[in-house]
C-alpha cells in the first residue's frame, strides 16, 4: 500500500471517531482479554462495519497495539529534552500518574500473557509499542552521550530497557502491586543511573 | 501439623519416588499447561492415589512449585562463597547451563501466567521459589556488605532481584530469546555490579 492511499483510507475516520473507538477497544480488552476479543464485538459496540475496521487495522492484532499505544499518556513523539539524562528518565516517568498506571498494569499484564500464544500480537506490539519507547530512549541516551553525561561504550547503554522492564515485572511479582512514581523514581536513581555512571546527587 | 508429624508424613516416600513424581509433575506442566493439570492425571501418570498426593502436598500449587524447586539445579541451599561479589553472583548464573535455561523459560513463563488467575499458586511460588532465591541473594549481599564491597547504604542493594527479573523477562520479550549464561554474565557486569558500587575490573 502506498503512503497515499494509506492516507486517503486513514482519512475516512476522523481523529475524535478514532479515540472513541481505541477505547471502545480497550473496554472490551478489560471486559473479556485478548482472546475472546472478537472484531465482530469490536464492530457491534462501536456500531461500526467490520469491514471498515479491518481495512482501517488490519487485525486485531495491529487494531489492540494501537489502540494501547494510543491509550499512553505522551508516547514517544512527545519528545522529552530537558538538559540532563536524570531529569529526562525522570520526566519519562512522570507521563503516567499512579491512578493510570495502576490501570494498565492489569491491562498490560494480561496482553503479555496473551503475546505469548499470539506471534501477529508480540509482531504488532514491537512494531507499535516497544520499538518507539526503545527509539525514544535511544535518543534520551544519546544527548545524555553527547553532553559528555555517559560514556558512549558504557555496557549498560543497551540494558536501559532491560532494568526498566524489571522494574515493572518485578514490582508486580515480588511486591504484588502495580509500581508507583515514587517507586520508578527510587528505582531510576538507585539501579539505572548508577549503572550507566550517572552521580544521582 | 508438628515436625515430628510431617516427617512421618514425608517418609513415607522414598527420595527416588519424589524425584520421579516431580518429573512427572514437569513433564504434565509442559503437556497441558497449569489451569489443564490435575491432580487426578498426576496420580495416574505416577501410579499412585490422589490421597497420597493430597496428604503429602496439600494441593497443586504446593506440588506444582516444589517439583519446579527440585528441578532447579543446585537450589538455595548449596550455599555459593567464593570471597568476592562478582564472582558469587556469577557462581549463581552458572549453576544452570544455556540448555536447561531455555527448558526452563517455557516452563516457567506460563506458570508465570497461571499464577495471576491463582492466588494459592503465587502464594506456593513466593513460599517455595522466591523466598529461598531471596534469602540466598541477601546472604550473598550480606557478606559484600561485611567484607567492605558494597556500602550498607547503598539502595540498589534492595533492587538486585528487581534487576535480575528485568533480564530474565526482557531478553525473551525484547529479544525473543532465552537467556544465555553469557548474556546474564555481561548483564551482571554492565548494571548489577556497577549499580552496587562495585568495580568490575
Amino acid at each position: 500500500m502506498t503512503e497515499a492511499v494509506a492516507t486517503a483510507r486513514r482519512s475516512r475516520i476522523t481523529p475524535e471517531r478514532e479515540a472513541e473507538l481505541y477505547e471502545a477497544v480497550l473496554d472490551l480488552l478489560r471486559e473479556v482479554g485478548y482472546d475472546a476479543l472478537t472484531m465482530d464485538a469490536v464492530a457491534a459496540r462501536t456500531r461500526s462495519s467490520k469491514a471498515t475496521l479491518y481495512r482501517q487495522w488490519g487485525g486485531k492484532a495491529e487494531l489492540v497495539a494501537k489502540a494501547v499505544r494510543h491509550n499512553k499518556p505522551g508516547g514517544p513523539a512527545d519528545e522529552v529534552d530537558t538538559g540532563s539524562l536524570r531529569s529526562d528518565l525522570h520526566a519519562l516517568t512522570l507521563r503516567s500518574d499512579d491512578c493510570e498506571m495502576e490501570q494498565n498494569s492489569a491491562l498490560m499484564r494480561g496482553l503479555a500473557m496473551a503475546v505469548h500464544g499470539n506471534p501477529d500480537l508480540l509482531r504488532a506490539f514491537k512494531d507499535h509499542l516497544i520499538e518507539p519507547e526503545l527509539a525514544a530512549l535511544r535518543r534520551v541516551l544519546q544527548r545524555a552521550i553527547d553532553r559528555g553525561e555517559v560514556r558512549a561504550d558504557n555496557p549498560a547503554i543497551d540494558y536501559v530497557m532491560h532494568m526498566m522492564i524489571g522494574a515493572f515485572a518485578a514490582r508486580t511479582l515480588l511486591d504484588e502491586q502495580p509500581p508507583t512514581q515514587a517507586f520508578l523514581l527510587s528505582y531510576i536513581d538507585a539501579v539505572v543511573l548508577p549503572a550507566l555512571g550517572v552521580p544521582t546527587g
